[in-house]
């Protein structure tokens, strides 16, 4: 059986959430470790230079979601762990992929668009605000999936796009050029939980209803009582399946527990009770890659090292891929 | 005197005739020798990859090109010569620009409005046929710009909203992180010769009038042949100044060569006499370059060694720069 390349890209904007976790760090790792696959995870810093122009925070998130991976358990041992703008060779392969792109693919990205729409609506000029960054970082994501010949992108629904157009970048690639890159695909995974925020929509940072990972047990706990609940008394016999503070608790347990809580709530159980055994039951899962996290973030060199060793050997993949490409394309090979 | 930085980027199209030899080669040769310059000269291998889809016509006139100027006496000793793709530095600042250059910029480049009027005249989608490469050269034309902190950059009139969009992106990059850049200026000579071809148009290989740089002396001779003149007869007198034939002969000769041509002209000297003697002088002046020229060709790799060590030499100056600019953004510094 051959191996499945599996690339993701973590955006290193702010700072990882309960919500990241249990949706994308937690499968991602577990993803990583099985055999027969090849993870590449990367963190998406040539990206974040879109969104975030505080050169502070860009460099910080970095670090953090960096140190965030490693804690919670992502062994670079296991998976090629790696920043992409250690790879130089990425930007170079995103020029030459635009060489061949169509502008006519980038008008119809769901980013540009909604940014075209909302600048339509408040009467600005439709390109208002929109840099040249936002406009072609299909083809920068493109060359992030296709230098390292991935097979699948696993992505949100809200994604499918952004590969599709890797995929048809690299069709009309091959076309022109002869057989170089693997079609990428896009692998949607219904079934990884997306964890509720504290008022029941997704946990999402731009909802402001998130939990944090790492901060203390006390900001935890604190953040866990905050989560809505229906006004229903102790005693009183709760609906589990409505209830976020449920829901939380079924991404951090197993199917028997879920069910004795049912049953609790069933019963009558507090809500203060069940936020009590939700806390217990992350903290359990969390303190010890809060510990290897607070030590990571104290010892930056730990973290880096990591990441430039993951780079140098990516590179000469890297290298080998755009030697193939510059030949295709007639540059000269390589240095 | 502090010197001047001149970068000039040669399209690696095509194969160079007499009119981008008095244009371009040899007044930017000359420049390169003067003190208190500091010239780059790029052979712009990156962007021949927008007009030209097929490698071995990408590799070949790439090699032409070097060939050409150094057998037409640019000292790499004396400029720095190298060719763009050689320093994946300037991919890599491109992508950081394009985070902050509007897209409404590009919206407006000669080059893009001409072919979307184009499309539009013929009723096609008005992005057809217009790829990212295309689209954002301007951006990378940048790069190449501010990646060496260029001040001048001698274009066409045609050209100056290129040098215009990079003091546009340097400037809004400096304004929002600090100053970086140098903010370069486009320098439009009018002095320079545009020779005439066949035909008495601008000679140029669209329009077919060209005269070859380093055909065999026959081609030359047959070439010269072709240039249009009047139906004057020997002996009857010639206003030189209407005559391709006398411009040609301008080009390369000093004052007191062309005032007696002018005056032989009005003494009724034959248009094929005077071709002769066209030819003859351009011989001359060709030959020594010409035998160079064939030289290199067949030895590519004595070309490739010299574009090899420009290259290497200006990389740790890409690599310094780009440093900074990393600094800037907030991404970490480089390797």
């Amino acid at each position: 059986m051959s191996t499945v390349r599996i690339l993701t890209g973590i955006t290193t904007t702010g700072t990882p959430h309960l919500g990241n976790y249990v949706g994308a760090i937690r499968p991602a790792i577990a993803a990583s470790r099985e055999t027969g696959i090849e993870a590449y995870l990367f963190l998406a810093d040539f990206h974040a230079l879109i969104k975030n122009q505080n050169p502070d925070q860009v460099a910080q998130s970095s670090r953090e979601i960096a140190a965030a991976w490693l804690a919670l358990g992502l062994d670079p041992d296991q998976a090629f762990f790696y920043r992409q703008s250690d790879i130089p060779e990425i930007t170079e392969l995103s020029w030459v992929l635009s060489c061949s792109a169509a502008k006519g693919l980038m008008n119809r990205a769901h980013a540009y668009k909604a940014a075209v729409q909302a600048n339509e609506e408040s009467g600005e000029d439709p390109d208002f605000g929109v840099t040249m960054g936002l406009f072609s970082y299909p083809i920068l994501m493109a060359a992030d999936i296709l230098i390292f010949n991935a097979h699948q992108v696993p992505v949100g629904r809200d994604q499918i796009q952004h590969v599709e157009m890797a995929r048809d970048i690299a069709q009309r690639f091959n076309h022109h050029y002869g057989d170089t890159f693997t079609l990428p695909e896009a692998v949607v995974d219904d079934q990884v939980a997306v964890l509720q925020g504290l008022d029941g929509r997704k946990m999402s940072k731009s909802y402001g209803n998130t939990i944090p990972l790492f901060g203390t047990p006390k900001q935890l706990q604190k953040s866990i009582n905050k989560i809505k609940t229906n006004l229903l008394e102790p005693g009183e016999p709760k609906d589990a399946d409505g209830s976020t503070v449920f829901q939380v608790w079924c991404a951090f347990t197993e199917e028997a527990e879920r069910e004795s809580m049912r049953q609790a709530f069933a019963d009558g159980l507090a809500w203060g009770e069940a936020k009590k055994l939700v806390f217990e039951r992350i903290n359990d899962e969390l303190a010890p890659a809060r510990q290897r996290y607070e030590k990571l973030i104290a010892q930056p060199g730990e973290v880096e090292a990591i990441l430039t060793e993951g780079a140098e050997r990516l590179r000469l993949q890297a290298g080998a891929m755009l030697a193939k490409v510059r030949h295709a394309v007639g540059l000269r090979p390589y240095h």
